[in-house]
């Protein structure tokens, strides 16, 4: 249908004859001659209808609307002088040469577009209604073919090495641990049901002790969580597994794979050894599990200088076993009332009672503008000033309590100062980072119970396998690790338990009842009692990943067609009701009462 | 943990100190040495214990089992020559080597196995049960290899061709057409479902509306039908759509694709452009849609040798509009009477009254045995034996009645004489071949209406477009086309319609309301009017490719983890009950019956 697509014609095709296929980009009439940018998939292309070629398509040109589908043949010629002056467009491919329109095929007309593809639109409710035009526009094609770069260079990177691509079922068994399951009602076994996976862990495990040694998924994963706005009911990841790896064998994968995806998408070049810190390390210098180490800022600790205070706030915390921490927002001294609110109103909402602060309008204590510095005696505002490097034009903001709230009160604070400041604008680094030595098991006062950090398959540091075994749950150490860009976690992961005794052991840890660890976990045990194969691995975020490439904030813009923050596709209109016929043959009936208006997906207006 | 693997140790290596880790694969004893064949994914290294290298380590060698997971670090030596006789293997790549083991770490002990990996299994509810051990076995590690380079050959092809893979959602929408849905509950709709997708065909479609131009994906799909032997509940299709293209595009990148699919998987040589029958042709010369062309046996019409016949089974067969048929097992005439009542059998499921037969035990129609030849004259027999080349030797097998039955019985009864007779014992010919001009819609005597042949999206050739606008819908021929290998369907695809108005009338013939037009069917229908691009493109079976790649008989073969013919994971015993507590989150019910037995997955006894 086509000779040529609409990026390829240049100077050299000049006197070709030439048969281009796509859509009407615009179209404007100068002085009888209408001038029709001609675009497919690759580019656009200037086409002419001279009367004195072609008058008959001269005159249909001019009917011709954004979008019609037309087919052209025509010849390649030179863009003219117009008055002395050079009509190249030098932005574009093609820009030097135009098609003189012999030949139109009008193939399909289009009714006027609910919105313009060349403009801005802030209603992403209509993009998601239209999204088969939301993507023709230039940003989403380009996030298509990003997204599509980055997993076959994933697939490239890992079939050098020897990983096997293997599909795991999708259709799969409901887990007590984790989220919530999406489940599907099984017609041939009333009363029974399917759950979507929420990641392919089991079965990874269980292709490793099938002998498979090296495996990777591309893999579909489902989680019927409440929505926050970076998150899909379905999303996928990069699922790995190796058996007789350690830790370090998974990182130089994972660096190398990450390396490849942005140099052959984006061409950045990551760094070819990513940075490690522990994650007592990371939470105590940066207050977060996935710190964004672009700016520096750190949680600096004053348990030394307020050892001795009489201010009540920082006694009270050091009694009770807490600390005390703050960062240094150097030149932020003169954050208005409004963003010390904000910063105050953060800093509660992660857990803090307050936030306390100091603007240091000079050098020198008595310059400095603070609600709490009247309970601070000389020596310890001195030195204060030391261990803060407090200049004039800073604003120091303190947390003091548990080691653990403080820690995030401050990151979250952090990072929100760093947001005011611009200190991130115009960056462009790609700051990679391993976070390791992850706690085992937590305890959840709530709950009463221990459970996993990570998940119920992390292995333990060798030093700590016994403990376990033993029934000591504190402060258990995890080889999980998880990785960090620009402060986002892109993925995580960790060596396995691959013997049925230890497994057995963390089940116990976790509250897993004899019965349940038969019927939930017999398979896993049994796998683990026929020489399972030491192992690890780990999963990457694909819509994550993508979305950093990219350079958006969103990962709906990554991904073809994207749910709303209700889990409905407006475009289909899905979910949606049933013939009860249906139901009845997969054994359930609906108890959503009829008369109630329900929280259907509502589509846009259609403008 | 390892310096090589079990299959990289050659001559080269002598002297060398390596470290190897994997399962004991067998263990001998000769004279108080222990021979251990360690195995790893890629092969098997032999290690021997010798009392004088190590005395510990070489009596616990002693009490190693099968498939226990060891590590074991040794020099590498020359495969010593006992009693003057050479004991190098030359049947495996390290068959001229051996490690002299110095040190033995035992990583994993294993219990002892419900079945040994290196015997045939005919129980395979066990194998299901087992797969984490069962993909040890080297039939299922090649098959996992290679459905592998399958579709990464897929890919590289696609990707070499500008084609992006692009993810379409698998929490989709109940669509009416086709086979019955897997249907997931939504939590935040009460009263909504999502549906699974039996194929991604209209997000395909929207791809194309929405400029992608070349889209393809290893798409997971479901159907909720009652299984057969040769069919899963989920499986995976290789989708592939395209704009501006027509039928010749289309067919000419899937030579090219399964093409390079068999040649890096196994060698194999496929042609580079495929034979085509239309299919009228292909159901007039071997009864079937997806012939298996590796040997002749062709279907011969007979209307006119029997055009005056007084046999009133061929006569009442032409009176009525239908036809006469015959094929010629050439050398078969001495079919057992068993093998007679297997073809007869086989002729009435597939709608035949019975099945006429001659047997030539002489050249001559005098010598042949048959009970109908008595009811024919001697020049239709003189005629028959001329148009069907009757030999010494022959057996004769005929069809009269409508043509669609008449081809369907004998495209039958001519698979069973091939298999009865071996015909294609050690052949290993790969026949494509390309089957085109199917009907559009074909009429439903029982429902009284129309529906699709492919589906309800396949364009009409040109010359029937108007007649499917007027409602005219008996005989049109539709732009569809299937790819069949060695009498499989690998796959099919079509030419779309892309415009509103004939898209429209498509549903009107498949008796789709105008309100289901709008629920159903509206974003479509809308997409087809915003200048939608001519498109089209097709699918082919993953899992059947795979299965003829390796050469085996069930696509459970190559597939990791697959479902039994009752829908069930026995390894996971899914499906499962679930808490009425996550039923009650999803606002639905079970109905099954509690106190009836149900037909829950039956796991095979443990061994």
């Amino acid at each position: 249908m086509r000779t040529h697509t609409c990026n390829e014609l240049h100077h050299s095709d000049i006197g070709k004859t030439v048969t281009l296929i796509g859509w009407v980009n615009s179209n404007r009439d100068h002085g009888g001659v209408a001038f029709i940018d001609l675009r497919d998939r690759d580019g656009v292309t200037q086409c002419v209808f001279r009367p004195e070629t072609n008058a008959k398509i001269a005159e249909v040109a001019k009917t011709l609307r954004h979008e019609d589908v037309i087919q052209i043949t025509g010849e390649v010629e030179l863009r003219p002088e117009i008055d002395g002056k050079s009509t190249v467009n030098t932005e574009i491919a093609t820009g030097s040469i135009e098609v003189s329109v012999s030949e139109l095929n009008i193939i399909n007309r289009s009714e006027v577009l609910p919105f313009q593809l060349d403009k801005e639109i802030n209603n992403e409710d209509m993009r998601l209604k239209y999204r088969f035009l939301d993507l023709r526009r230039p940003g989403m094609a380009r996030n298509m073919k990003l997204r599509h770069r980055i997993t076959k260079t994933t697939r490239d990177v890992l079939d050098e090495d020897g990983f096997l691509e293997i599909e795991t079922p999708i259709l799969s068994k409901s887990t007590p641990e984790g989220a919530r399951d999406f489940l599907v009602p099984s017609r041939l076994h009333p009363g029974s049901f399917y759950a979507l996976p929420q990641a392919p862990q089991q079965y990874k495990q269980l292709l490793m002790c099938g002998g498979i040694e090296k495996y990777f998924q591309i893999a579909r994963c489902f989680r019927d969580e409440d929505l926050r706005a970076d998150r899909q009911p379905e999303f996928t990841q990069i699922d790995i597994e190796a058996s007789f790896v350690n830790q370090d064998d998974v990182m130089t994968l994972v660096e190398k794979l990450l390396g490849r995806i942005f140099k052959e998408s984006i061409g950045a070049d990551a760094p070819v050894k990513f940075d490690r810190l522990t994650h007592e390390e990371a939470m105590n210098t940066y207050g977060s599990d996935k710190p964004d180490r672009r700016f520096d800022m750190h949680l600096t600790a004053l348990d030394e200088v307020f050892a001795n205070s009489e201010f009540k706030v920082f006694s009270g915390a050091l009694k009770a076993g807490g600390c005390i921490k703050a960062i240094n927002a150097k030149g932020f001294a003169g954050a208005s009332v409004g963003q010390i609110d904000k910063l105050t109103k953060a800093a509660i909402e992660a857990g803090a009672k307050g936030l306390a602060y100091i603007q240091a309008r000079g050098a020198e204590p008595s310059e400095w503008r603070s609600p709490i510095t009247k309970f601070l005696s000389e020596g310890e505002l001195a030195a204060l000033k030391d261990t803060m490097n407090i200049e004039e034009g800073d604003l120091v903001l303190f947390g003091a309590g548990d080691w653990e709230t403080v820690c995030e009160v401050l990151g979250r604070v952090r990072l929100m100062c760093a947001d005011m400041q611009n200190l991130l604008e115009g960056n462009t680094e790609l700051n990679f980072l391993w976070v390791t030595d992850f706690p085992l098991l937590a305890y959840d006062n709530e709950e009463g119970r221990w459970h996993a950090v990570h998940h119920p398959f992390t292995r333990p540091v060798k030093e700590d396998e016994e403990k376990l075994k033993n029934g000591e749950y504190a402060d258990l150490r995890a080889q999980a690790y998880d990785v960090v860009l620009n402060g986002y976690e892109l993925g995580g992961g960790s060596i396995r338990i691959h013997e049925a005794d230890l497994q057995d052991a963390m089940f116990t840890a976790l509250g897993v009842t004899e019965e349940e660890k038969k019927t939930m976990f017999g398979h896993i045990l049994d796998a683990f009692s026929f020489g399972a194969p030491p192992h690890g691995g780990l999963a990457l975020g694909l819509d994550r990943i993508a979305m950093l490439v990219c350079g958006t904030d969103s990962i709906r813009e990554v991904i073809a067609f994207p749910k709303n923050n209700r889990g409905a596709d407006l475009m289909s209109a899905s979910p949606a009701e049933v013939d009860f016929k249906q139901l009845r043959e997969l054994y359930i009936q609906s108890t959503a009462k009829k008369d109630k208006p329900k929280p259907q997906p509502q589509p846009a207006p259609q403008a």
